[in-house]
């Protein structure tokens, strides 16, 4: 019996290291958002910034828990890869989508849209954006009706 | 004592389904790649291909443990995000550097260079690649003494 004991203490060790290893997230969450567009707490790690040679930004963002942009629009576009969790993406004028990890989502140039988490789920995605054609554009704040309906997707 | 294996067979259960979900791979493996650019086994999964909107590509790539792509150059630069494992990159003329799961690496234009996993570690990367001055130029495969003064770092 203290064989089996010890034998399943063992392997826990060994999958906890294992855990440790592989669960460890991405890249570090980075620095807790203080601008005013967006509701809930959004981390930000800015990967690549754009230069001469990359004319592109590359971004990491983790979201607590029900937390979420304004709506936006990025002049260029934007290529969006879900790296942890579960969000909600919507265009104006089209129902929100329910997005997760190993998605990949474009928001075209110039559509006001929003992204977030959904509420029982953190969100993390890496973002590559063009920046040729000048900063993301705010809109107004996400609704709560907005956000209920996402949710009764 | 049975209430005590039974609790550890529970934990095993419990930390065994949070490692399933947490540790499934972000992006699918995708196609193994029949080229004649590298050795050892490479799995490609275009996430997204330039187009008129979006002018780069952003690709995974996962490599089996020692497997290298020969020395290329990326005309307009590449940035690699290193998602999992342990790796090598190199510049021409310049050493080797060991890099790792959470590294960000910018290959810059016309710089000859390869990378490639370590033997004992499998490797996965993102790469965003820009495409508006045309497509990789493959060079000559990376020699046995390249990899072992790769090792040796």
């Amino acid at each position: 019996m203290k064989r089996i004991i010890f034998a399943l203490t063992q392997i826990l060790i060994v999958i906890a290291a294992r855990v440790d290893a592989q669960t460890a997230p991405i890249f570090v969450k980075g620095e807790l958002s203080a601008t005013n567009n967006h509701t809930g707490k959004i981390w930000l790690n800015e990967l690549s910034m754009p230069d001469s040679t990359f004319n592109y930004s590359v971004a990491q963002a983790v979201y607590d828990k029900s937390a979420k942009l304004d709506w936006h629009i990025h002049p260029a576009g934007q290529i969006l890869m879900v790296t942890e969790g579960e969000g909600y993406y919507q265009e104006k004028g089209q129902p929100a989508k329910v997005i997760h990890k190993g998605d990949v989502v474009k928001c075209p140039p110039g559509v006001a849209h929003w992204h977030g988490s959904t509420p029982g789920s953190t969100f993390t995605y890496v973002a590559v954006t063009p920046a040729q054609k000048g900063k993301t554009i705010w809109l107004q704040r996400v609704t709560d009706d907005e956000y209920k309906n996402a949710k009764n997707k």
